[in-house]
């Protein structure tokens, strides 16, 4: 199954928009995980599975495991949310984007080594920086629009031709980089009047919202700002709050349970 | 040695404006070396070894070492370029760009575990996100600003208030982000008329400039854009024209013979 099926399917059956975003910091794990040289994978592995009966995908963040020397856990990590929990598709956070030939090599890293369903791609260097992602007809390309961090507004933020430049971005992708519908978008949180303005400019397209929890969001005006009229159509990501709920042993139990609180407020507001 | 202070040295004491371009693709490797488990670094390694009196830098391209499952090869090379060539920087090409938390932990990839002295970062998510290389005193961030790829013009140049989106990016580095003197632009050789301009606002900041060779870009009219008062300023990038200048086993010999040529081609021009 693609990528935007797959998420598809796991709104309904899971009946839930929450990305639990993996974002794995060695200094936070407990106690008895440290020093182990599977600690990443354990601790990641051990989340996942407390979580997938509540989560519409799963997000590692490739920054936290190549910091560590830990690609070989990340592959150990996918592989086994695969074979886990086959319904829940997994986004790469890697946030590339190179000239073609490179972006070759990217798409083969995170599509063939990796095996994700979707990566997150930088949208600065243009349509054919993005299309070697697109070429793997079964993959979610999800460009970052505006994004939740302060400086986000340095560049997104300038006025190009009458709208903004996040709005250029949305209404590309939009009508011109998604003509085989594998595309979704970045809109932080942070700016739900941005959410709902990339709606209005991108129909039905997902949306990937990081930015609450730990960064400030407001989760009932991202819910109505990015919903589509079925309720549907957004990824809310929460890492931190979620993976560091609790200190101690009980780390995936309280996992579970703050990834269960988030994921009936967001559907509160549905 | 900080990165800019060790790339002036070495654009005096080599003589040169050449940056090699280290991506490793195993399809185009001499016969004796396929198959071999360090056919990566041997490869990378014999060219340095055969150009570096011939460079100013070095910019491996990460995206080939990762297709590859190789990180493990690119850190041995850059240990190797640094005992044996310490006097020519090593840039990671890996175009990187995320929230600041993220941001730290990409930092601490290129810099602790690879041991790069330079960067590039892509500039989409603003000043927060560049934050975490520049806090890293002794470290080049050489930010994307006018790419050599056709899609660059997508974004790059939309006008954003009587200038282009790779002039704002330029003005912003070298008046507000540059604050400590660790920054450098990559302006594309495909648009020579573009380097002046970039070179017109950002004063002595080195540009790194890929797209002479493969690409098409003109080394002429590329230094005479470029090039500071004082003849230097600029890392011009080549990668496939040198790397598989032989097809077989002389290719370090023909490596080093290209790089000659293209170093001389440049200094003709200065």
């Amino acid at each position: 199954m693609n990528f935007i099926a797959s998420l598809n399917a796991a709104w309904v059956r899971n009946n839930s928009l929450l990305c639990v975003g993996l974002d794995p910091d060695p200094a936070k794990f407990p106690e008895r995980l440290k020093g182990r040289p599977d600690a990443i994978f354990e601790f990641c592995k051990n989340i996942a599975d407390a979580t997938a009966d509540l989560a519409c995908c799963f997000k590692p963040q490739i920054a936290y495991f190549a910091a560590q020397r830990a690609e070989d856990q990340l592959e150990a990590l996918i592989a086994h949310i695969h074979a886990t929990h086959p319904g829940v598709p997994v986004i790469l956070d890697a946030k590339r984007g190179d000239i073609g030939s490179t972006a070759e090599q990217y798409a083969s890293e995170i599509f063939e080594r990796y095996q994700a369903d979707a990566i997150t791609v930088n949208p600065y260097m243009g349509r054919d920086s993005v299309d070697p992602y697109l070429a793997y007809p079964d993959k979610g390309v999800i460009l970052l629009c505006r994004t939740s961090n302060p400086g986000g507004s340095d560049l997104q933020f300038l006025d190009v031709g009458g709208e903004k430049l996040y709005e250029r971005v949305a209404r590309l992708v939009a009508s011109e980089w998604n003509s085989s519908g594998q595309c979704a978008l970045v809109v932080g949180a942070t700016f739900p009047g941005e959410i709902a303005r990339v709606r209005e400019i991108v129909g039905e397209m997902p949306l990937l919202v990081p930015g609450i929890g730990a960064q400030g969001g407001d989760v009932e005006a991202t819910v109505h700002a990015g919903c589509t009229a079925d309720g549907r159509g957004l990824m809310i990501n929460s890492s931190r709050a979620i993976l560091y709920a609790g200190k101690g042993e009980d780390y995936a139990a309280a996992a579970r349970r703050v990834a269960l609180e988030t994921r009936d407020t967001i559907n509160r507001y549905r």
